[in-house]
């Protein structure tokens, strides 16, 4: 297929100082947790998007010195010339699609609590670290901002030599120590480096003019700036302090990348925001310098970004979520393909990671860190092994993934799905508050078997155990979902809550199958994850009184993981939900439930009319069992096998889809990065 | 010197299994933040405790299978073959010091998510894991055990390749698999693996029975059991389930490892528990067995560990913090040098490293995670470059430490303290509620340089900077600790709090040295770790009436990571303290304060008579300050540089001497351990 001529401008090439960009598609640095630790999986995740159209590709945040690392976060690293052998294989992994390979050196400072290194960190004022480690930050003095302007120069030759065609100067996400001189509440210097903005920005410009004066003559230098802090006049706003340090920097870099801090502000969830939800603040930038600007906003739509340049907004579409999700949206966009791309959902998935030190993963794309440890390919699967047919019971996520992987690998699918919808809890929980974009989930894959003529779907077909026997597919594989437990039993409770079979209970599923409680409402946290926010701000927002109770400390303690916590927390109270933390339920009675705290069993009764659990999810394996003996081959898959996040249930069916057929493998299944032991 | 004969019962080699104990020194398995990601750090730092005598030395879990996996915590892995190199290497050096080395093969089932390897986590139910993280585990079937004893076998089998001597069975800690089957409210099973106690145990059984018949003929296998959960007749008991547990498969192992679960229980802090705070749950196995017993109890006495052995309790005396505190414990018990011991502190600064993803360190041992790295020993150290003279300005951990280990080189030491005791914050801070054992930091030192010709310590000796220089010294080190501020600078505030300089302000400092407040009492936390919920506790029971006030969802929210959290909270709701989390400090008025919701800002006034705000502290540089350009040497080591926690202030005294005279290193001053880099 041929490209829409109304999208050519985004594949117009872009000079960006000494180097030029293939075209306006441009992977912004973003962590991945792989970095330093698993250094072939993060370069080959890179390589891929180069190989989808990505033409410029970023590595995250790059620790510059040991003096100032973030372990147990993995990011990358550029200590010294030891670890240029593992940014060049990235680079070089980037260059062979001919995009340009960037680096975003970074100095964390008082973000930084060294625990690995030990070293003290140091910033512009002695100051408590921003992570809550007991650790301060020390003032730096003149022999130490020498020194961190020479890492930085030694970063960028560094950098230099392992091949980079960009190298940032990063003073974003309230994260670096560039950034840190900047804020007028966290430097509180008498020096030329604090007191005036012009003061405050001196030891930036004199990064960006060492870096251009180390590496500029062949290598463009990027300056990645937070312009609105999201706290108004208090931090850097972009109708304050942000565009005036834009203003007065503004010819000095090749290239602008401009968005919101910190990072829970940059990278919003679609819960909390659309779309090109930092427009607004980015605008003013390129009005104020004749160089590039990047900028960032969830963009996956291609008239959203045409409209972007044309509108004197950016010059590059920046992207970091969507560009995981799908590794190939450039390439799709100027096949003509643009239905084929996998939308980012906006979850936050991939964020979890990093704060819970490992690789990456992501709900819509399921090879997501596994490109170079199991050789999966966003766009490419191995043809089938055989000439047989599979039947899969159950549309959601797992079900869908399943039927279009094994489509693209040409087997004969029957996809039999007992609703009038596909997507499964995927259709069923973007119908809850805030969720609308994860049904996209469930959009692209029905489109793509749609496509399919060896993918046939049918709707409305709950299926026995009998009639499962009578399709004869070589395969049978069970989709089947969970069912929200009633009981109360989790991981507080491991046994059922006396009282747990009175009427009062009322599970998650009848709630969102749209069940009417009966007020007052107690919702009983167990879960941690989004569930029990997300039902709670659906009734109160129907009316309800709702009381949120969780053994936890906070409401939907997990999403602490996709930065989602202060949002959440701060709605449920904006609409009135009554709160208590720290309780475990205790025991069910007829109009009211019994609440014990958590440290001091203390017992407190409150008024309840529906108690919803939200505590464990049941597999539905009743098929499976009246299966058993009676088939060659029953597979279970995804949340029937065992309830997981939705991304998890993706992962099952591509994984499924991948290995059907293929030689089981003995022992670990994918390769690993080993230290190398030292003899001695 | 010569051993005291009382002791020379822990110096009996002790018979276990076809193996032998050189005595009766055993250190435990034990994690420490290195395992597979720093293996050769794990295999020096465990080399090192053998050559310090303890007879047997073991790994911390080890991960037998990639389904089983604890990623970002860093245990040690037998996933395959490719990592017996590792282990082996750990296994020679203890064998290199005569002590034979243990295993722990884990299957950590519900008490995993597999982030990393991405498999569902299988235990006897299907249930969510306990990690707080949006995963359930799977029921096991028949083919799931048979392929758990294998894993098992394959184990033990690559345990014995790697020459071990013992290999461990672990049910403990609430933590594994096997464990998860002996829990009659974890196990719901209805086949021949749950119900009765009997079917409960058939797993560990058929365990224990498969790795002796794998290699029991050379190794030893040991079980490492629960016999209390700390939760009376809910759980296993040692009157209960745990005693008849131990009685069904008495003579079963070589060796019981006996303790108490979960982790937080087994390694309470010495602000919790006293030493031989487990005896009484163990004392029982010895009855009901004739095979040797181990069990822990932060022993560090010479004196209670004979009084085990001779009151027939244990045959080993097992440790695991005190092996860290000091690896050279047994050595210095059997040369007659039992006050050289450096005591383990109970404090948990070790435990935080497994949480943070990071290598263990001690508060009382700055080399420990340096055997390798930086070739740290624990006890040697290189003499003098030069006859030169240093003069160390703070009796605190940090210069404490550095006039021991610079008298331990030879220097020519003056120590000038400016209170009447020496121990600085340790003094002051050990006679807090249930800091007591604290002051060990102080008393090792002070009794160190004690026997320490060429130190010579001053008290009440508060030098200016004129009498700094009169000392002629040819280094002088300012370890003058740090104040805590009064400003509510800190994490959240980054300007003072309106009305900071009121009369209705006080210090920690001023609370430490005795200053009676007026009441109310308002203590406002954002800190995080220990002091906040300290003083809430001291002033409580000094009969105030105590509000704690947090940004923070919990109390003391960074003692989650040394296991202490639930304790203070319990702790300190027990006695009555009133807590408001999840508040900033907004405003200080005469007689109140202004507190802000961390959601929705909003407002609400307390009374308060007198405000403690810990939030930062502020390092005491004054002299520092004087002494600019007047000497050829200062150097800021400790709180005095930068705040932070003992362990810190203890290493950079340490680290300045090891360092005095020797050539500066440029760049990374440690040996790294990259991962090996794949061509492809």
């Amino acid at each position: 297929m041929k490209r829409d001529p109304r999208f050519d401008v985004l594949f117009e090439p872009v000079k960006i100082g000494p180097v030029t960009a293939p075209n306006r598609f441009f992977q912004v640095p973003h962590c991945n947790g792989m970095g330093h630790q698993y250094p072939s999986s993060m370069a080959e995740m890179r390589g891929v998007k180069a190989e989808g159209g990505w033409g410029v590709v970023n590595t995250e945040e790059c620790e510059i010195s040991h003096t100032s690392e973030l372990s147990g976060a993995i990011e990358s690293r550029l200590w010294d010339d030891d670890d240029i052998p593992v940014l060049r294989k990235m680079v070089d992994k980037i260059h062979a699609h001919g995009g340009l390979a960037g680096i975003e050196p970074a100095h964390l400072g008082a973000g930084a609590a060294n625990n690995y290194s030990r070293e003290v960190p140091m910033g512009p004022a002695a100051r408590p670290i921003d992570l809550l480690e007991p650790v301060h930050a020390r003032r730096m003095d003149k022999s130490d901002i020498k020194a961190f302007r020479k890492m930085h120069v030694d970063a960028a030759v560094r950098s230099k030599k392992a091949g980079f065609d960009i190298v940032y100067v990063y003073a974003g996400h309230d994260m670096t120590t560039l950034m840190h001189f900047l804020q007028s509440d966290r430097n509180d210097r008498t020096d030329e480096y604090g007191g005036s903005l012009e003061n405050r920005v001196r030891l930036l410009r004199e990064v960006i003019e060492d870096t251009k004066e180390a590496i500029g003559d062949t290598c463009a230098v990027a300056v990645r700036l937070a312009v609105d802090e999201m706290r108004g006049k208090s931090g850097i706003s972009s109708d304050g302090e942000g565009r005036e340090i834009v203003e007065m920097l503004a010819e000095l870099p090749d290239l602008w990348d401009v968005n919101v801090s910190g990072w829970e502000n940059d990278s919003a969830t679609s819960r909390f925001s659309d779309e090109g939800f930092q427009t607004d603040y980015i605008r003013f930038v390129k009005q104020v310098t004749t160089k590039p600007v990047v900028g960032v906003g969830r963009f996956t739509s291609p008239d959203a970004m045409v409209s972007l340049i044309k509108n004197g907004v950016l010059d590059l579409i920046g992207a970091a979520r969507p560009s995981i999700a799908d590794p190939f949206l450039p390439k799709k966009i100027d096949e003509g393909r643009v239905e084929d791309i996998r939308e980012c959902i906006g979850c936050n998935i991939c964020v979890t990671g990093d704060f819970l030190s490992h690789p990456m993963r992501c709900t819509q794309n399921p090879t997501m860190g596994e490109e170079w440890r199991r050789g999966w390919h966003p766009e490419r699967i191995a043809p089938k092994s055989a000439d047989e047919s599979v039947l899969i019971v159950g549309g959601g996520p797992s079900g869908l993934e399943a039927a279009r992987a094994l489509g693209q690998r040409g087997y004969y699918v029957t996809l039999a799905e007992r609703s009038d919808t596909l997507g499964g809890r995927v259709h069923i929980e973007s119908q809850l508050p805030g969720l609308n974009q994860w049904r996209r989930v469930a959009d692209y894959r029905t489109y793509q078997i749609s496509q399919m003529a060896n993918v046939a779907t049918y709707l409305n077909s709950s299926l026995s155990a009998d009639q499962v026997l009578e399709f004869e597919a070589d395969h049978i594989v069970l989709a089947t979902g969970s069912a929200w437990d009633t009981t109360g039993i989790g991981r507080n409770n491991r046994r059922a809550i006396t009282g747990f079979n009175s009427d009062t209970v009322m599970s998650v599923d009848a709630i969102c199958a749209g069940a009417t409680p009966v007020g007052p409402v107690v919702i009983f946290d167990d879960d941690y994850y989004y569930m029990a926010g997300v039902l709670a701000e659906k009734l109160r927002n129907e009316g309800h009184e709702v009381t949120y109770v969780t053994p936890a400390a906070d409401v939907s303690h997990w999403t602490h993981n996709t930065m989602e916590q202060t949002r959440i927390q701060a709605r449920l109270m904006e609409i009135g939900v009554r709160i208590i933390p720290l309780h475990n339920l205790a025991t069910i009675h007829a109009d009211s439930v019994d609440l014990a705290c958590m440290y001091t069993d203390r017992i407190q009764r409150i008024q309840c009319g529906t108690l919803i659990p939200v505590a464990m999810r049941n597999p539905r394996q009743t098929l499976f069992a009246e299966l058993q003996g009676r088939a060659k081959s029953v597979t279970l898959i995804g949340d029937c096998n065992a309830p997981g996040t939705i991304a998890a249930a993706v992962y099952a069916g591509h994984r499924f889809a991948r290995e059907l057929g293929e030689e089981a493998v003995e022992g670990v299944p994918f390769r690993r990065e080993l230290p190398a032991l030292s003899l001695d």
